[in-house]
Parts: C-alpha cells; structure tokens; sequence
C-alpha cells in the first residue's frame, strides 16, 4: 500500500512519524511495565514516560499543568467523560448542528436518562456558527456548552476566542471538542479560559490510535464525576475513586504504549514546530480547493481559501452518489477518503447534503505532499469526466 | 533491562510473543487506517484485522458469536460497562471480598448515586468463596452477581461451574471478572452460561495495555445500556447509539494497533494449545511455591501447589515491610514484583495483610522459565537472610 494517496487524516493520521513507531516498539520490547503501579525500574520507566507525554500535550494545548491532562481511550471517549460527568437531571445545554454524534449521542442519552435540554444553534453554509444566536440561546439556566472547534465536514474553524467570551459572560461551563483542530492549529486552553476540551490523540497530534485526552481546567474536577471507577496506584484501601488529579479519571491500566507514542509525536510537533506545519497544511488546502473548484460538475462545500478553516475538504460531484465516487477513487490510483455523512447528520441538514448521501471528504495532514494533491485532483478529474 | 526477572504478569504480562510486536508495527507503517469506516483498501484491511482478532478471543472464550466480543480500553472500562450498564435504581448487587478495586469501586459509585445494596459474599484463609454464603445472601431480589474469577492476591481459582448454577438458580445475572484467567485457564462462557465475562487483553490473553474485552451473552445487550455514545460506522444518521452488536457499545475509533497485537496473541496461544502454556505455568507455580515456603521467616498466603489455583503468588517476610522487600529484590537482582494492597483491600482484610502493607506478589507468565524462578528464589532467601 505504499503507492497510496491517503486523504483521510481527518480520520486519522497516517503516516505517524517514525520516531512514533520506534517509541512505541522500544517500549513494548524494552520496558512492558504498567505505569503507576509498582516501584520496580521498568514500572518507573513506564511512569517516567506517561509523565513525559502528558507535559508534551499540555504544552501544546496550553495547559501549564501536565496534571490536568486526563488520558482517555479516544476522542469520544473523552467528550463522554466530559458531559455524562457534568450533566445532572434536567440540565441545560447549549450545542452546536456542526457536532459530531460523539457530541451528538452523548446528549442524546443526557436527554432519555436525565431530562437534559439540548439547544442547536445554526451554521451558515459554509459551516460557521452564528454567534448572535449562540448569545441569546445562553441564558441564566445553562449549565453547559458543547462547541466544536472546527467541522469534520466544512473544515470551518470557529472563533474560539469570541465564543469563549460569550459563555464566560455566563454561569454555564465550555466544553469544546477540539478532534480536527489538535495539532492543526494553535489552542491555549489557558488564555482562552476554556473549562473542558476534549480530543482524540491520533489526528493532529499523530499519536497512535487508542488516545484520547481530556483537558480538566482546575476546580472543575469538583464538579465532573469521574464516570469509570477502579484501580488508580494510588490510596488503594479507599472505597472510592480518588480526588487526586489525574488518577480521579484514568481508572484501570493506561494504554502505556500508545501514550509512550503520543509522547514521542508531541515532541515531533513541538521541535518541528506546529505553525510551521500548519503553515504547511494550510498550503496544501489552498491548492486542493482550487484545484477542485476548477472540476467541472464538482461542487465544494465549506469555507474558500484563505479563511478561517482546517484541511477538511468536501464536495460532491453531479450524478455521482458519494460513496460510489469514494470507491471510483481508491480503484482508480489508490485515492482513499471517505465518503458519506461522516458521522455528523445535523451538519448535512445544514449545508443541504443529508438526503444525497452526504459529501466525500479529503483531509490534509503533515505528511502530504503537494504532488499528492496534484494526483489526487488529477484521479478524481479523470473519474468525474468519464 | 534484558537480565531483568519479571514476576509481574498480573498487572501485564511481558515479554509478549514477538508476532504481536510485529503484528503492531507493520500495522501502524503499512495499514494505518481507522476500523469500520470508510471503504478504501486500507480501512477493509483494518477491519478485517479488528474481525479477526475478534474471531480469536471468542474463540478462546468460548463464544461461537465473534460480535458477542465487545472491546473495551482496558478490564476496568469492561467491568464499568456491564456495571454501569445493567445497574438501575435501588439494584441488589451480590459479590466477593476477593474482588479488585475495579468492581468495588464501581459499585461503590452505584450505592451513591442509584441507592444500590451491595453485599459481600466471605473467602476463606485461602481466598476461596463461601459458596453456602453466596447461595444463601442471593435471594429474589437480587439482580446481578459479581464474581472475581481467581484472586489477584492469592491466585484462589474459584470453582466458576459451581458458582454459575448457584446463579442459575435466581433471577440475577452473573459477572465474571475473568482478568487473572482468561489466557491463564480454560474458559467456555457458552457451556457456564455465563451472562456477562470482563477480562483485559494485555494478561494471559498476551495483547498489549490498551485491549480489553466484555463478552456479552446473546440476548443481554436489551438489559444492557451503552455507556458511551459516539460515532460507529453504521446509522450514522441516527440519533441513538445502534443497537447493533458490537457497535452498540464500540463509540469511538477502536485501539486498532492494539486490537492487532491481541489479534496476533489470540493465534499464538490457539496454536501453542492454552493447555500447555497452563501446564507449565502451573508447574513453576509449584516450584515457587515450594521453593518460598523453604525460606525461614517466610509466610507464603493462598492456596498450596496442587490446589485449583493460578500462578499469583504472594508473600510477607518477618521483620519486612512490603514495599521495602520489593525494592530490596530489585535492586538486588532485577526482580521485579509487586507490593502492597493490590487494588483488593477486602482481601487483605480477609487473610489479615491489611494493617501490616499487604503482600509482596510474584506473579508466572507463558515466558517464565525455571531458572528464572531459581532466581528469583535465591535473591528473596539472599535477602530476607540478611
């Protein structure tokens, strides 16, 4: 598969840097131990290098405090933790039609279990949130607000900063969902003054899958249940989960290799440098809009070049189902997307997609190179005019 | 590290069989694609990995059904879910001193917030179960039974045939914490009637950390709520978690990396025969056996060689704290083992190590070797000599 065009980092990075496979094998081979657990050399290694791994995410999430980032299984299993630990009988909350049904499904649940409310507040076409509307669906009885940072569809990138002031003007607490922006672009969950962000560790961050992250601002965990008890290392004798952070949320055994692999790619991304891979990536997604725009049938959904989005691409072409395009592709010169509703069906409803079969989505990462670009527009002119 | 004397296969077994490091890597450099969705080359190639390791550990289980097999993050994320998943409001909850703080602190959760009764069933000196008191304590009231299939602390295997028509006989139905057995001792969910089965992967399984699995008996998974919700790959425009299995309780992208090396492991121990990797693991626990309880002021806990038990060994020495004992051997000689409570703190209580530190526990792996266990030996009797 090495001649492959992979177009589908939304999904997840491939491929990690090298130093993310050597990490993870050494580690398996050399070390093996559980973390936290046992005072033996290869047990202390094992927690030297989770430790290790939680200060590379903080320092690229912004958190000064390594102990404020919770390792979770993924993406979703984080923004789990994040509402089914804050939300309680008959909350309100306020979300966003650009969710993923990671964000989506959770409330859902909230809503059948605990009478939860749930507000949507619209995007235009190209996916951008109207803000007008967030402020007046806020009011005093929020408790929480569940915003996405940029589309796994459009690619659009929200406005943090503003959305970030506009529920600080509130009691309700912000929990964003930072999957396609970890890694991609700048986030300082600290300035910011963000309470919850939830990510996966295996897109932008290029860690392996089998990570995810919870960022917990401090005081928070006061009022997030942990939502998976057991074993921690620590206060054994205790009959519950300890308050101590982050053992309150990482119960079990952690994923020590996949975390010994995220470790290593935060020290890729910092020592690269991430503007410059955003830099990069924004490149690329220039020149992969236009060059489909200039296809004829193609339609492109989502924000042009030039503003504010991720390398999340979709589009559809005439007379074409999407899935049946996506296959053509992959057949044709090993061009691998995705097509479909990419699990977030509100979002389709918005940009008009949903009853077609959603869109196929190509998505820039580190790795990609422009001459895999010009393939990719290349196969997918020569399918779409046959 | 490579002259180390690993003794701590309980918490995770090392070294693994070299196909499941193997296995790992060419799986993150040539496939790298998320499992169960999207239809290019790579991401079927990831699926049929996930398919695969699926067919393996039912397999090893005993369940014909490879979609009764739900993977999880870990044998705590598995025991969360069948907790947290069958428990409703004022539940009767009957299980054991001997289990780890993995069940006991989700049902301590359950008390606080669904009013459950939770009740514990005694072991003897040994760790073995009162099986007149689990059959009398479970009435008609009683919903679930919760049952460690051997101890953690003194390897007591419990008689699980036994155990499951006690249950039988009520309404209730039956958890099995397989996490110090499957891999380690002939399992057949089908033939016990086992309701419910949670192991990790990473033990006598061989997987890497990150792996755990739920079996889920046909016909449950109606009783049994999802306790995540997300993204699956299937009914993408559904607002509630599908009722599909395994996807139902699978949100998010799976560990695919890991589920590959569990994958790898399952077909090691299929084709090594887990009756022989039993037989020697019982043969050396005899010869640790033996050998400790040779060792003047040595006071070995559990049950004899020859005794329905598993290779978790534990130990104090007169005059020694745990903790101090296990840092000794491992400055000595690289031994590396475990002290302390071992997330079970009912057990202690029941074999009388609680107030004094717990246990030091050495525990066999399929690679352990005699020479290895003569080792281990003579630093503890060189030691506790001195």
């Amino acid at each position: 598969m090495s001649n492959r065009l992979y177009f589908d980092n939304a999904a997840t990075s491939w491929p990690k840097p090298d130093c993310v496979y050597a990490t993870i094998d050494r580690y398996q081979r050399e070390v093996g131990a559980a973390a936290g657990r046992g005072g033996y050399t290869a047990a202390v290694e094992a927690q030297r290098i989770v430790s290790a791994a939680r200060r590379g995410c903080a320092k690229l999430l912004g958190a000064r405090d390594p102990d404020r980032i919770v390792f979770t299984a993924n993406g979703t299993d984080a923004l789990n933790l994040a509402m089914h630990g804050i939300l309680r009988k008959r909350d309100h909350v306020v979300t966003t039609v650009a969710e993923h049904n990671s964000v989506l499904r959770p409330l859902a649940s909230a809503e059948e279990q605990l009478g939860v409310s749930v507000e949507f507040v619209n995007c235009d076409e190209q996916g951008y949130l109207d803000l007008k509307q967030l402020e007046s669906t806020i009011d005093d009885s929020t408790d929480l607000v569940v915003v996405t940072h940029a589309s796994n569809v459009t690619g659009a990138l929200q406005p943090l900063k503003a959305i970030a002031a506009i529920v600080k003007n509130s009691r309700a607490l912000l929990l964003v969902d930072a999957a396609q922006t970890a890694g991609h672009v700048s986030i300082d969950v600290e300035a910011l003054g963000i309470d919850l962000l939830a990510t996966s560790g295996h897109k932008g961050l290029l860690g392996p899958l089998g990570t995810g992250i919870l960022y917990v601002r401090e005081g928070i965990e006061t009022r997030l249940n942990p939502t998976r008890q057991g074993g921690t290392g620590v206060d054994s004798q205790s009959k519950q989960q300890p308050d101590q952070m982050p053992e309150r949320y990482e119960a079990g055994n952690l994923n020590v290799p996949a975390i010994a692999g995220l470790g290593a790619a935060t020290e890729f991304l910092i020592s690269e440098g991430t503007e410059r891979i955003a830099a990069h990536e924004q490149e690329l997604t220039k020149q992969l809009l236009t060059g489909l725009e200039a296809i004829p049938g193609v339609r492109v959904y989502g924000p042009p070049a030039g503003m504010s989005r991720v390398g999340v691409v979709s589009f559809t072409a005439e007379a074409y189902d999407p899935q049946e395009l996506a296959a053509a592709v992959d057949a044709a010169a090993s061009l691998q997307c995705r097509a479909g509703l990419h699990c977030a069906p509100r979002m389709h409803q918005a940009i008009g997609t949903h009853e077609t079969g959603g869109t196929v989505r190509l998505s820039i990462g580190w790795a990609t190179t422009p001459q895999q670009v010009e393939a990719a527009l290349a196969v997918i002119a020569a399918v779409v005019g046959t």
